[in-house]
């Protein structure tokens, strides 16, 4: 049987989604560690895509193929007996053997957090970014409008030796002034390494006046690194929600 | 001069507000060092009340009288370098020479947080109490009209050796249900030790159905910690407000 997992995770404790040799503090390797235990035999979870060390989840999804006499709620209660309490199971479906969680996402949201206080607040330290002055949001989201659409997001790549195709179709970019926080949405068909927190970043040296809006035309026609703004810290994103047609 | 200190701080990490001898994880230690760091000399902060081990605060109130050349914003801003990350001081205010935080304080607002949802919120994990099953909340908010007022709350007092006056005045108790919370508001001149705690898993208990609204009077009655609820734990438990004439 093929299931489906919405999966929710606080990332500060872990090196990321993805499954590495060196170590088992991934969240894959939490997940599939406890559904081994549930199938008696290795079981292979497919993400919708990586997290970044120290990025967060409230919606991330996977699917997993094995066998069991449980219910997909009872798969939920045992798994979230056994998982860390940074990691939680909110929802287990059966679905079509075909489903691929990855090959088969639509979109994906993202929401990057920014304090906006000189102080900051302990209770959400861990899942937002300090950054200390006033942004002209007014700014960001001219050139947010800049940077929404298709694209060659090669500016906004994190890692050189990406080789795939750099286009990228970012349906939305909303910024909204929370009463302290600043967030950043991004809805999009899928982003490079790092590609979220780089457009962060770069947004907000729009809104410290750094660069202006306008100058969002030439960074993606640079198609380089250099030109775009700095990565953000990994502690302030989250990925919201993922979409299947 | 006289400093008027607003404090939040996550307390999972200490035990609690008050300065003890064997130990320097507990906040007011960990202020009262800062503090002498800037002063050049021991200061002595004087906390609104105490906080349990593991107990949150998004408002407590303390003062302190030492000298500086600083500002009271300054004042802010180095304390917050030099803190935890898990405490803040969110506002420092030069006040009367004669005002002592827990002497004059007026009213105190706690917040007990249950999370109602089977699947546990890895977000806010550490600030929200885990109780499985729905809870009558109309049953709730009729023991919670019972136990308003002025009234002996020894039944309600977690600590045998306490021998002062335990008549207290509780002048609100209000019932919210937020999404996948309940929230109880606790609003009063005085709470007794782990009083906020027994009046919430005693609510719980009703809410539950295992006591009901009406036996809140013969509780009260009672005179004797045994005729209560349990005390709910430390986690789902904040100190929002300390309000002053």
């Amino acid at each position: 049987m093929n299931y489906k997992f919405l999966i929710q995770y606080d990332g500060s404790r872990y090196k990321g989604w993805q499954k590495q040799g060196n170590t088992s503090q991934t969240i894959q390797a939490k997940l599939e560690n406890v559904l081994a235990g549930l199938a008696g035999c290795p079981v292979e979870l497919h993400g919708s895509g990586r997290t970044d060390a120290g990025v967060h989840a409230a919606g991330q999804v996977a699917n997993a193929h094995f066998q069991t006499d449980k219910t997909p709620q009872q798969i939920r209660d045992y798994v979230n007996r056994y998982l860390p309490q940074d990691i939680a199971v909110l929802e287990v479906t059966a679905v079509d053997g075909r489903f691929h969680s990855r090959l088969h996402a639509k979109e994906k949201t993202y929401c990057y957090r920014i304090w906006q206080n000189p102080v900051r607040d302990v209770f959400s330290r861990k899942y937002t970014c300090m950054e200390a002055g006033g942004l002209d949001t007014a700014a960001m989201c001219d050139a947010a409008a800049l940077l929404t659409g298709e694209h060659d997001f090669t500016s906004f790549c994190g890692r050189r030796s990406f080789k795939k195709s750099k286009v990228r179709i970012v349906s939305n970019i909303r910024i909204e002034q929370a009463q302290n926080e600043l967030l950043l949405w991004f809805t999009g068909n899928g982003f490079l390494p790092y590609m979220v927190r780089i457009l962060a970043g770069t947004l907000v040296e729009v809104g410290q006046g750094k660069r202006t809006a306008g100058s969002m035309v030439s960074v993606l026609e640079a198609k380089d690194r250099e030109a775009a703004g700095k990565t953000m810290p990994a502690c302030g994103l989250t990925l919201v929600s993922v979409t299947y047609g």
